[in-house]
């Protein structure tokens, strides 16, 4: 451990010796640690779904608390994050059952069954004893790779939902499925001409991770008038061109369904990727968080990457994945728990140790966010005295997600100079404005790109919150937002409406 | 995004150019992702604490399981880390009632009431409704600092204890104190030449953090004859030799009460490095998650570096300084559950920003910590229903913490060379061993240093699994281990045997 720091420290010695500017916080006056002198890689990064309209409305929100009198609204409404349950979603009532027996075991005890028979199902009882025999305490640090008896359970899920066998020595639980990407991006990239391939538009996490790792970025871009769809020669164009500058390209990112476009990838387009990656050596990460919030589910089925993988030829059978998923999304929308896992398809066992390695430093992800993904992984099931209310529960959140994401679409559809594809899947529409020159000017003036300017326009008028396009990556010349379909149902017309009346008054005041 | 993502990549392509050995993954065969292709800072960190020996442990509990008939044991004894419910450690009753209420608030409708509250005292119901009446879910994400109301509450924590006041908007909850520290570590540095001091020995989440970030480690030792103490001398030569090598010192660390060596600052001590600090320009770092595991509270009680600070003259009050905090440690142990924070004490208002900003790419601290941080910083007061209880759950656990701290000083003080320092705080003993030659030749014919030959010895012996000195730092030298005194009171006395008689055989076989 000696040899080790000292080691570390000697090198920098030396390298710092062939850096020409040395600035030492120790030479100023003031505070040492500044934007100045702070990690430039952690100043460059940008997060846009938690950066200044969010921070906006949440003003906005505490000054409604205060002084509602100023304000247009009576609510802010939060469309700029998949957060059900911020917006009243119910939880579902088996998986909350078992995490507060879990959490209190006292009422397992047997001088308690009698009241406690009376407030839970005896499934939801059984569960968290079988749960609490194989985690000990919620309180202990688990395995560093989460639980086994939970990491079965997520292997025997996988199984399930794909025909193909998985391994619980494969499988790494997380603290929601970003600190998974987190990791895979950060053991991926080897410097800074290491590149990862991400779509435009992309969900943010992913920019945000390769600025903090000094990585490059290779954008592909994602086909608007065809659905957000996605080609090979897109991808072919982009990888080519980023190699003839230098980059090693060692990954593709897939968000599948979109974030934030929505889209649902049919099974030849999943087999078009996995044999560009396998021809290219390009390690595929498949985020495949929404893969229960599918609205089409007979056109637009969703296929895991593993499945389709497994089912091809034995010359794919090498191809390295890595598959993400999370309690925060589905019908579930756990999200404050911070659960999710990630599957490792072949991957190499040295690699696998080193995420254990990396793992460990944080020591393991929270037991809580660990038994929601085993009550997500494996659900009541036909027969069990919950499942009627589990599957009554998960139907109406489910019909009730795909109703509001048609109404959103038609409601922006119907909007001066806006366009907006279906959502196939996951909790987001991603329309286009048109907007007007003067609108541009406006924006221009105000410092602001035009896409943030007509969101901050929105949240200023109506208390909602979207996300602009430019925290996405867009293609250049075009404006876009992000909004969620998570309004609640009974408020959903009225959301609506106040949407239509900003763009009508906005269009009026800034039409050419 | 666009613009940013393409100048991104343009700097990486332009820097590439600079570089002489470019590697394709593409061009190899085999797998893409390999320990020579990952990224080489990660694959530089060691972490010990979950290393060869807890690895070696796990196996061996496993064999327990399912062939225990070839080993001299019946269990094996995590001695590894702080992880007292992993021992059977009950949890504070007060804790998990509301955090269970708070996982099912169907427990809290009028229809439930009666049953309920022969369940529940009725403090823990009417703090889960002020809970949740600010929380909403416990499902939603919350800020990304953590909830407000539960940060106001830490704030009155911090002023009850330093008598000095504390702004809830200075402090950011936390997945544990590791992601706290992870994220300030990562903010203080700025290139290879950002020097941090750490203590020798110290905890390694610090060293493989730094190795992570590809800062530069600079060790101050601890004098391990003189209790583990702590002199401005020390932290003098450590700050001038680094300095004269180049290296931009920025930070100190200090671990009080400390890890993985026990002792406990006193406030003149404190004072000495906050005037150290001030005069060389350093921002101060205080882990104090052992804050309340004190053992001699007479002659040692703890100090918070932050009301030391604000006691001093009017030339400290800028010092800067983070300090940590956990719900894993004290008398709760509620390690499983990822809780933490930390308090930012002077620190620009625009680096505070950037911890948000960076904060928020994992969108929040997982709720079910958050509601340990303000259940650990605001318990049940004299007066309430609950009271009792938890004062006697809390007095006996620390009243056994301290019996057993001593007790196993007393067993390592037995042994033959071997000596150790009482535990002023925290939940270890740090021993010091002479090792024979022949054990230390025994150790390089295993390609093991010595200590971790003699802690691998003691595992495979006795089930005992303690960290071996190296995995912490130490004099070059001197061989040590880190154990915790954790294992279960009744059967302390076992536990201690088996060490002695392991020493014992140990210190035959290969005495010289």
């Amino acid at each position: 451990m000696i040899r080790t720091l000292l080691r570390t420290t000697k090198t920098s010695y030396i390298q710092l010796n062939q850096r020409s500017t040395i600035r030492f916080a120790s030479t100023k006056h003031g505070k040492v640690l500044t934007t100045e002198t702070m990690h430039p890689l952690v100043k460059s990064v940008e997060y846009a779904v938690r950066g200044a309209l969010p921070i906006r409305a949440e003003a906005l929100s505490q000054q409604l608390k205060k002084d509602p009198s100023k304000l247009n609204f009576d609510k802010v409404v939060f469309c700029n994050i998949g957060n059900p349950q911020q917006l009243n979603q119910k939880p579902i009532t088996f998986f909350r059952q078992v995490a507060s027996l879990c959490e209190n075991p006292e009422l397992l005890k047997t001088e308690n069954r009698a009241l406690v028979s009376k407030l839970y199902p005896a499934d939801a009882i059984a569960r968290a004893q079988v749960l609490l025999k194989n985690i000990g305490s919620v309180g202990a640090y688990s395995h560093s790779k989460g639980i086994t008896h939970i990491r079965e359970n997520v292997a025997k899920f996988i199984e399930r939902r794909d025909g193909y066998a998985a391994d619980p020595e494969n499988i790494f639980l997380t603290q929601g499925a970003s600190e998974g990407v987190q990791k895979v991006i950060q053991l991926l990239t080897q410097n800074q001409q290491s590149g990862i391939m991400i779509p435009i538009p992309q969900y943010p996490l992913y920019s945000a991770t390769l600025s903090l790792v000094d990585a490059a970025p290779v954008p592909y871009y994602l086909n608007e008038s065809q659905a957000w769809g996605l080609g090979r020669e897109e991808l072919q164009k982009s990888v080519d061109e980023a190699r003839k500058k230098g980059v090693d390209v060692r990954a593709l990112v897939i968000i599948n369904p979109g974030n934030p476009t929505g889209q649902c990838l049919s099974e030849e387009n999943i087999k078009e990727i996995i044999q560009f990656c396998h021809e290219e050596r390009i390690v595929l990460l498949a985020d495949e968080v929404y893969q229960t919030n599918i609205y089409q589910p007979e056109r637009r089925p969703f296929h895991s990457f593993k499945k389709v993988l497994k089912s091809m030829g034995p010359e794919y059978q090498e191809q390295e994945l890595f598959s993400f998923h999370s309690t925060s999304k589905g019908m579930i929308g756990e999200c404050g728990r911070r659960g999710g896992y990630f599957e490792c398809v072949n991957i190499d066992p040295a690699i696998m140790e080193q995420l254990y390695k990396i793992s460990s430093i944080s020591l393991c992800p929270n037991v809580h966010g660990q038994i929601m993904v085993d009550l997500m992984t494996n659900p009541p099931v036909e027969g069990d005295e919950s499942y009627p209310q589990y599957k009554a529960e998960v139907d109406a959140i489910f019909q009730s997600l795909g109703r509001r994401a048609t109404k959103l679409a038609q409601c922006f559809n119907g909007l001066e100079g806006v366009t907006c594809n279906d959502a196939e899947g996951a909790m987001y529409l991603f329309p286009q404005i048109t907007l007007p020159n003067k609108a541009i000017e406006a924006a221009k003036k105000e410092g602001m790109t035009p896409d943030s300017f007509y969101a901050m326009g929105m949240l200023e008028a109506t208390g909602v919150c979207v996300i602009p396009g430019s925290g996405f990556g867009q293609e250049p010349g075009t404006f876009h937002f992000r909004s969620t379909f998570l309004p609640e149902e009974n408020l959903f017309d009225k959301f609506c409406g106040s949407l239509e009346d900003f763009h009508k008054s906005f269009m009026n005041k800034y039409r050419d």
